[in-house]
């Protein structure tokens, strides 16, 4: 067996799926429906221009409460020659609102006016007086809103593929009209395929892979103004697959087959849509999310519908990839359908904060985080596999390195497609370096106070160098000073001698050897991670934990190359802990805390400073202000207090401030 | 009587809304509560944190169809020296997903691999050989997607406040939930009240008032996230009104009184407030929309509900006030109810297109048109009446005129909070000058094709000079010479002697007499309109129709000062008509359309020819190309001419290129 894939660049595959959908008649609006106008409108396309029936106002409307008057019987009053008019036929009280009456053409302000009895003499009751008497002239038409001022009946009010916002429902109401002809929404199947899916909330076995896809593609497709419907899951069965995607094109305007997209023996997608209809692409040149499928298959005989053929897009089964080929292909396909204009995501340009390399032979879409440091916008890359969906939760925006490009070196100026608004990236709070617990615990806290925490992992030596680059707000640092025991000051004089920062202690916290529960392999000091059964798990370089390591088995003349796993490298603290738990490892160095997350028992060998690295142009910010009122929150010191091997005595002290 | 109210600054208000919510006990999140993770979940906000039950992948897992092996069993394979692992013990087929075996640590890709009979022959079928051979060897973990990859059990997946998207939702469901704690929506109670108000879709009479408010604030409240219940309306009475907001407030967070806040004879808003609770502002120093009323109204004894205070806001009346005010007052504090951060509009830096005056004690809300000509990303300030919604319908956003300011001059920096994204701002076409009812239909058929027309009428002449200042990218003229009989020429050279353009011609239409059906005081020509009993209805001063009409008057030496309503301006044709048709005058001068649309007689009086004044730097751009294309559209040209007056037949002639 080998790969059947034939990926085609994007423009390629979009091209012929538009020829197709044009050859089916399906290249505009599915339809269009009469709705009552009410808040369920919302977010509709309109599929004609609404043309004002009446205008508005309909009638000569008083501005004010007032008298109507005519404005030529007011003409030479003044402060000291007033002028009365009778009540009934040369003034007439209005509230705001009320149609003028055929003979008036202006409205005096009731404020402006005196009220008179039979005898002239001034009363209270103003409303219904016997006259006004009035001390200045009016011009005609002065407080009137002359029939029409706002929309006059026929002018075009909103035009065809204009989306309903609350403030149109207002004016098409004005302009006479409760019903409007919108675009039909488009109604999407979604198909989940595979045995080995189990739904959410499932207590899962090895191999049981929790069935999220179809979820995140129906609110995506109900975020693009499409109805989704989730068919169960089907087997990995052709003739089941074939009978769902028949039955389901029967019915929706658009069948998304959830995996089997690829060329595995069990993916069927490609032969499911060859033999109901026409494999348009099989493959497009984008990653993640290569394997996609575009084809047309013929619609079912079913009495609702006219015959016909209907598209239907394999979307690859790993869930950065899923998500994407929505963005890629569903939202744009939607969006036609229902005659609103492709919304574009808001660009920017970032500086890239570190090296990637990319296929080149694909457009790569890489996900990063976003943040302004000082005059920079950044982008750091985060995770590239298609399997990491948090690298989407995560993700500010996509920058795309375009196909021919094998990657970009850091400092490289990229294009972003924000998911985010600028302003809420004004608000980040970039700190790259070395991963603490705490770093989690800081975000919640920060995020109630307005501010976002991105965390880069990249140790803390790489915190130092990003500071450096002027790449970051803060570094997380635990760098050891063998000579002295002191942290991260001779790091700092080394890496950072043009850069002012302060130091400010965050925790002390226990490092030490994080086993399997029960300690079955007898590890209790790491000369036991030579010993030829034990398995370790190693930080990457640069990291602090790192740099004790090599430390400390420098001091026991360790030679590395003995120690299995010593090549194995992780970026968390967490990430260590889940090797050990799963076997990978036997055992690995880290944090306390994280050894408990995962129930993991530990071995308790050192303690030391995790401080904060601050440039001083950054420590008195605005946007720093509330990090350092969340040091000070006895909430937040109780929260790491209550972590294991965590000493919150030192929090917010500052070591030292190095100029 | 007088005004009772008493306007203060809007942060003032603000702040006496807080403390009263504070003490109410109503200062942060109304309530939690457990919802299920399907895509109704879809922007629901997180009230907890969620952390991660379960790691993802949950085991070690194939990142490819392929043997799963151990690494140390391929060290030294090379392509000349293969080696061979018998099937079940030293390698296993498995699917991408799939659980490694416990004794494996990598995958090798199905196709670098030779499967091997039991002769050690090579066989087609490589799924059950019964041996395979490589030419490789694997470093642990290559090809395995090791457990926690993505997600590692017990770490922070999303904060507190989260606003739910759909990847959000999968990574939810990656890390072992079924269900999610989440921010209770806020449920609003709309009253209108007014005696006046008709339903939606009424046939109306004068008088009447379309009730349309409730409905925007409905659709405000759940772009929002809360629910909203829209009470019938209530009439003009004190008790009735009370009555209302006590059942409101009974079964809502929050009530909105709509109408009756401001201090006339029927507004009662105010008074019901007190009666029923505690009124905190009546009054705040916003245009439009200052009679604002804040208030704390007692909980009616409620089965459902705890008794205690329930905020209530007098809505002003006047549309663009009611859904200003929804902006300002309700989007905050259902923002801070939903524990959500406050979403902040995009902000633009703009020039402002005309001057505008402002009263210095409000801040002024003046909703503008924003486009890009060139360089300059420009404001047009729109209509400033409170009762005009197109106005708000119109604007691209809000320029905000702060308190101390009595208004900017021409070519002032303002910032716009934006209502729309800033890419749909760089497709648009600003088009300022003459009016004519042409630009209706161009704009949506531009429309169709990706691009908005923005149309300022300010006159032919204003046109001109917009086009001189960079603030436009083309301008409607229509300006008679009457030297040569020629258009715009003259007037180009003269307000455009550094601008080179091309004049392209738009259309040939009728100018005349506009009057009321049957013509009942049978005006004729130009000459009628002095006649005492003929009240007339004009075009402002620099418009196309105003320069006809004052040529023409200075050929027939009638002195303008004889005719009644000759100061009285509009801007369009179909203000003119409205006028015509309501009354207020029973001549104008104006396009045969205009009449026609508003069923009135039109006495065809002159052919004129209505030209596009383009500077060349324009021309050719890829912002007018779809101009261009529609003026040869042959819908585009069918659609003109079926208006009555119109002649198409020099539509997109080139008149002159004036360099």
């Amino acid at each position: 067996m080998s790969v059947y894939l034939n990926d085609i660049p994007l423009p390629q595959a979009q091209e012929k799926l538009s020829q197709a959908l044009a050859e089916a008649g399906l290249a505009g609006i599915l339809g269009i429906e009469e709705i009552p106008l009410d808040e369920h409108a919302l977010g509709r396309v309109l599929a004609e221009p609404v043309w004002a029936k009446i205008s508005s106002p309909h009638y000569h409307a008083s501005a004010m409460d007032g008298y109507a008057v005519r404005a030529e019987q007011t003409a030479g009053a003044m402060p000291t020659a007033p002028i009365t008019l009778t009540y009934g036929d040369q003034a007439v009280y209005l509230d705001t609102g009320d149609p003028l009456p055929e003979w008036a053409n202006a409205v005096v302000p009731i404020e402006n006016v005196e009220p008179l009895d039979e005898s002239d003499g001034l009363i209270g009751d103003s409303r219904h007086p016997n006259a006004i008497r009035i001390r200045a002239s009016l011009p005609p038409w002065q407080h009137v809103r002359p029939m029409g001022e706002d929309i006059v009946a026929t002018q075009l009010v909103l035009p065809a593929g204009h989306v309903l916002r609350p403030v149109d429902l207002g004016a098409v109401a004005a302009c006479g009209h409760d019903r409007m002809r919108v675009t039909r929404r488009p109604s999407v199947a979604i198909l989940p395929t595979g045995t080995e899916l189990v739904p959410v909330g499932t207590l899962v076995k090895p191999g049981d892979i929790i069935e999220y896809n179809s979820l995140v593609l129906a609110a995506q497709v109900s975020t693009w103004g499409g109805n989704a419907v989730r068919y169960p899951v089907t087997a990995d069965d052709f003739d089941q697959i074939c009978q769902r995607v028949r039955e389901a094109a029967g019915e929706h305007d658009l069948v998304l087959l959830n995996a089997g997209s690829s060329a595995g023996s069990e993916d069927f997608s490609a032969r499911v849509v060859e033999s109901l209809g026409t494999l348009l692409v099989h493959g497009v040149a984008v990653r993640p999310g290569h394997p996609v499928i575009l084809g047309m298959v013929r619609r079912g005989a079913s009495k609702e519908k006219k015959s016909g053929m209907v598209p239907v897009i394999g979307v690859p089964g790993y869930p950065v990839s899923a998500a994407l080929t929505g963005e890629i292909f569903v939202k744009p396909l939607l969006e036609r359908w229902q005659g609103r204009g492709e919304s574009k995501p808001l660009e920017i340009k970032a500086t890239l904060t570190r090296k990637i390399t990319s296929p080149a032979g694909d457009d790569d879409y890489m996900r990063v985080a976003v943040g302004r440091v000082g005059e920079k916008m950044l982008a750091a890359p985060l995770a590239r596999g298609a399997g990491v969906i948090t690298s989407l939760v995560r993700a500010d925006g996509i920058a795309i390195v375009p196909r021919g490009s094998q990657g970009l070196p850091a400092g490289a100026e990229v294009t972003v497609h924000l998911y985010r608004s600028p302003d809420e990236l004004e608000a980040t709070i970039f700190a790259i370096g070395s991963h603490d617990i705490t770093l989690d615990l800081l975000s919640q806290f920060l995020a109630a106070r307005g501010r976002r925490l991105v965390s880069a992992n990249v140790g803390s030596q790489g915190g130092l160098v990003a500071l450096r680059r002027g790449e970051a707000h803060l570094a997380g640092s635990h760098l050891l000073d063998p000579e002295t025991g002191e942290y991260n000051l001779r790091y700092i004089r080394q890496y950072l001698p043009e850069t002012p920062v302060q130091v400010i202690a965050l925790v002390e916290r226990q490092q030490g050897l994080i086993v399997l529960p029960g300690n079955p392999k007898l590890i209790n000091s790491l000369g036991d991670i030579v010993r030829p059964e034990v398995t370790f798990i190693n930080r990457q370089r640069g990291a602090g934990t790192r740099v004790l390591l090599d430390y400390i088995l420098g001091q026991l003349n360790i030679d590395s190359s003995n120690i299995r796993g010593y090549d194995q490298e992780e970026y968390t603290h967490l990430a260590v802990a889940a090797a050990v738990r799963s076997g990978r490892a036997d055992c690995g160095l880290g944090i306390a805390a994280a050894a408990q997350a995962l129930e993991l028992d530990f071995i308790p060998l050192y303690q030391e400073r995790y401080d904060l690295v601050v440039p001083l142009e950054h420590v008195g910010s605005q946007l720093l202000a509330p990090l350092w009122s969340v040091l000070e929150n006895s909430e937040f010191r109780k929260a790491v207090a209550r972590m294991p091997g965590y000493n919150i005595q030192p929090m917010g002290k500052l070591i030292a401030e190095m100029k």
